[in-house]
């Protein structure tokens, strides 16, 4: 039998996210029916039992673990840090212990970071946790990934050039084992293509990249690179990361309003609005990247998948599905080979 | 006789922007036909001459100002302010001189920008020069004008506190005259919606700007605010704005990428996108930033604005209305008192 027909064992955090416990609950249903995936269900019991209740029965995979308390969306990280009885504390401990291999939270973003950083641990040589997201792109000749990834995606709102470099291993390493592109490349969000362009941080950072042999460096890229996929991976700091990643989100809802507007100008455009309504509303499903399925923590020892905030149960079953995939391919062990690779480029 | 009846006269760099001499000059042209707006077309006479002796004759408000050098694209703006013989350095000159009440160019945005500031001077209490832009949002019921502003766009790729504050001040001044909105609402990107979300920078930035009686801040907005219109004016430092910006030009090609991938997938979807061909074609203009005509360079004595590099002729017409536009409501005017407002707020 070789590891890949191993079934993997996933924690979910049952009570994260806005349609916790429901969405948890319903997607590892889901998960424990159609896969040999074992999903370990933390939360309250009584709630979580409330749903299953309320469904048929679950398949042989699914098990409820209990914990009586849960982090609120906005309450503050370091408070969160204190609790042991959280849902997603004792999913960590779930994960840290071997009981499961990867982990999947919709809950609230900076906790999520924090505890995992400090209950799973850091890889060797990683001075910073980063947290990578998906997004899509125009079609990419060389890459059959419909998505790209950008790191840091707001993890690291401050930072210094050698974490960027940090974040293009962490982003490569993924890249490779989840969009199988065997050497992804690389870009610096900047305001200009050329090296000289951007402030101190993005000066240096663009230096140590392109010395950085391990890496498929292809210069910086603009804000209008990141949509059409230019490359394969987006560097940048945590803050840019987050303002682009929240604003691809609501394009798809700007294009497609104005698109109203416009199309009721000509009785024809009238006509064929409503010929491919169902098209428009399959093409605003591939723009909400809420329904990918999640955005990796990295530069941990252990998968951990962050779902989105308002994740579905459809999209948290994607996330639990993608955890399972990063552990069975070894995205640690490629992770953990990446940066080896740019220490020994270091001086 | 009103002020607002005495034509307007417009400095217009002919040598900046990817297609010039040919699209400022036919820009011009079309301007002198059609508006009473006079234009002084600064730039290599034979070069001009060639253009406009392919046309019909021009309106009587045209007139060349020979300039023998042009400005690169990428040309490093201290090298160009050398330069007192290039078409910027010209028409600036008309302007700093009472000859042109406005300018606009399409070329090197960092050596108009410095340019300006050093040949134009800036308004009473402006530590820094910044570079506005429009850009098309979902449709806002308390503003008519399809645009919202951000500020700034570029010019400035490290801020302190203080500046985000007078570039809230001067992108209210602009939506005020320009976009007609009587109290434009000011948001401050940043990862949340939270005054404790940021760095120190932008946690700073929240607190001057929520203190502030003269701007209607409307606290911190995020990345998915930004395309649905939430605020009149984005304030952010210039790396953050100019990423959007650029992000913000090429979603529209990628939302009508990936709909030609959804639509194809059924016959009703392919008549029906077919019917719409002429309205999506209309939608990627309305999404085309590069026509709207142009973004304002703020906090100056005198008015500047900025087309993009890559305008047609049509974006080009629209920036040299929007400068008389901008000339004739008192733009500068309107600035100084927004200026003053918030220096009297200060310690």
């Amino acid at each position: 039998m070789t590891t890949g027909a191993r079934p993997r064992r996933i924690a979910v955090d049952a009570m994260g996210g806005d349609h916790a416990p429901e969405a948890p609950v319903l997607a590892a249903l889901a998960v424990s029916r159609s896969t040999d995936i074992e999903v370990l269900l933390c939360g309250d019991e009584a709630s979580i039992g409330e749903v299953l209740g309320r469904t048929g029965p679950p398949g042989g995979g699914l098990r409820v673990i209990h914990a009586p308390t849960r982090i609120a969306a906005e309450e503050d990280p370091r408070r969160a840090l204190e609790r042991r009885d959280s849902s997603l504390a004792r999913a960590l401990q779930a994960v840290a212990t071997g009981e499961a291999e990867g982990l999947v939270s919709a809950g609230n973003t900076g906790a999520l970071v924090l505890l995992a950083a400090t209950r799973l641990g850091r890889l060797p040589g990683v001075a910073r946790v980063a947290l990578g997201a998906v997004y899509p792109t125009r079609p990419r000749p060389h890459n059959p990934d419909p998505f790209a990834l950008i790191v840091d995606a707001g993890a690291n709102l401050s930072c210094r050039p050698e974490h960027l470099v940090e974040f293009a291993a962490l982003g490569s390493a993924y890249a490779r084992v989840v969009s199988r592109v065997d050497r992804p490349t690389v870009g610096l969000l900047n305001v200009g293509e050329e090296p000289e362009k951007g402030d101190a941080l993005l000066r240096e950072a663009h230096r140590l990249l392109r010395a950085e042999p391990s890496l498929a460096f292809a210069g910086n890229v603009e804000g209008r690179h990141v949509p059409l996929g230019a490359v394969d991976v987006v560097v940048c700091p945590g803050i840019l990361g987050n303002v682009v990643l929240k604003l691809l989100e609501s394009v798809g809802e700007l294009v497609l309003g104005l698109g109203e507007e416009v199309f009721r100008q000509r009785p024809a455009w009238r006509l064929g609005q409503r010929l491919l309504a169902g098209g428009l509303r399959r093409l605003s499903r591939v723009m909400d990247y809420r329904s990918y399925g999640g955005a990796p923590v990295l530069g941990l020892e252990r998968v951990v998948i962050k779902a989105h905030g308002r994740s579905s149960s459809h999209a948290l079953e994607n996330a639990i599905k993608l955890a399972a995939k990063a552990v069975r391919d070894d995205l640690i062990g490629a992770t953990s080979c990446a940066l080896a690779a740019i220490r020994r480029g270091q001086p």
